[in-house]
């Protein structure tokens, strides 16, 4: 049986189905799964549903949205009418996942765009895009959460670099609308961290908690450079108790990118995830 | 001829010895060069004060001191010793050179020591190292300079990671033996980074301004990732506007690792990096 509040990211067994990595995850003795948009739309979102309530398991986030960065045009209102349909689908497979499920919406806030250095610019827009997406956030019920990623992917993924900086962009709107991820791979390195992870929870702002593990050499994709916990430098300890004592009660997600663990069987990395787990993360739980 | 405050940091030229770097550089119009330790001890301390006094450049730094990070025993000592040796080359070269010389020994503050995920340990560390060096800095009228690295080196190069990180480090110490590097390329993503420029102004911090471009997808070896100023997304213009701002009137090193750019001949790199730096920062600074 593994932790009670861990959940598996999706993305960690990349290559399964919605169905296989739903009965993966239940058959590992997880009680909760986070969800990527793309395989429960490749079933379609009434199977899925179903799909989900039968599983038995909680729905601890879905990923993904956002991408806000665009000036105003048809890519942007692409990017936004895409959010509101995510937010719907969201909200769905929640309602349809068992008690204690949190209705999150992970959101990745987009790089520069195209031949563009306006890197303020593009951290602006992130805001007002939230600006249009709270009302339907709130009309579903759906959190949106913000996710700081890695320095290294400000150009190309995420302008928003830092826990305090996402906290900053969703200060202006109500706390059960916008919150963020606080994810160690991005944020361990931060020396703000702890402040910022007390300063979330304060705030009622923290929508998920991710682990995984950093180490270097970083892999020529430095997209798949996570690991299991444990397996790098990363010293869950202080960031977990940071985030319990903030208040945090929700589920864990363990999400790693990564070619190697792709690649061995979805039942070995469910199990090999809930190890890492149970060895490095859960003790701080409190 | 180059703009007049442009100063080509040797590790752009790395193969060239110094001999060839002072003679490329001022075959280039350069007033100024930015030096490393290594080429400067090949040829030897002597020699190579005399090579810089008869190239009648100006030394804008001296690369590197710091890893500062190892715990107490003789790994940590012999560190703490070799920056003492360093701080007497950076004395000993800038004398030597043109009127105008900054005598500015940059530190790349190290990694986490093998086996350790104790982030927060090695950091304290940083400004221990720094309690012993300021004595000998005085003396030899060197300021030491702290640079902030990019976060995805904080594992195995440096766990300082912004410049408010390292203005934290810094402010016990007096700013004539204690300052810090803005390189572009490093800190370029934070969002706090223009506030941070002016704090290190205000404080009389700003020890060197480098500049190099940042562009994705990063190469295999993430530390050759700079590039010449235009060739990526970094926006110079609100950057050097802030260093000019906050009080700065030094010589700007070009730095870049770069294995494309090692692998064209000297000169042919010497004339390129001008060029860039003409265009893309020199017009920022007034």
């Amino acid at each position: 049986m593994t932790h009670p509040r861990l959940s598996l990211n999706q993305a960690t067994i990349k290559y399964a189905d919605l169905d296989t990595a739903l009965r993966v995850t239940a058959d590992a003795g997880y009680q909760s799964v986070g969800l990527w948009r793309e395989p429960v739309q490749e079933v379609g979102l009434d199977a899925a549903a179903a799909m989900i309530r039968d599983s038995g398991l909680r729905v601890s986030s879905m990923c993904r949205g956002g991408f806000f960065t665009p000036l105003e045009g048809p890519e942007r209102r692409r990017a936004i009418d895409d959010n509101r349909r995510a937010i719907e689908e969201t909200a769905r497979v929640t309602d349809a996942a068992a008690d204690g499920s949190r209705a999150v919406l992970v959101l990745v806030a987009g790089g520069l765009p195209g031949g563009s250095r306006d890197l303020i610019g593009a951290r602006e827009r992130v805001g007002e895009a939230l600006a249009e997406l709270v009302e339907p956030a709130q009309a579903a019920g759906v959190q949106l959460a913000i996710e700081p990623l890695h320095p290294m992917y400000v150009s190309d993924r995420a302008v928003v670099s830092t826990l305090g900086q996402a906290l900053d962009i969703a200060e202006p709107f109500p706390a059960e609308a916008v919150g963020v991820v606080v994810d160690t791979f991005h944020i361990w390195w931060d020396p703000d961290v702890l402040a910022q992870v007390a300063r979330a929870g304060a705030a009622g702002r923290i929508a998920s908690y991710q682990v995984c593990d950093w180490a270097t050499p970083l892999p020529a994709d430095v997209l798949l450079s996570r690991h299991y916990p444990g397996d790098g430098v990363i010293d869950f300890a202080p960031l977990t108790r940071a985030v319990t004592d903030a208040g945090y009660t929700g589920d864990v997600e363990v999400e790693i990118f990564n070619q190697e663990i792709w690649d061995t069987d979805a039942a070995t990395a469910a199990a090999r995830t809930a190890t890492a787990f149970d060895t490095a993360v859960a003790p701080h739980l409190s």
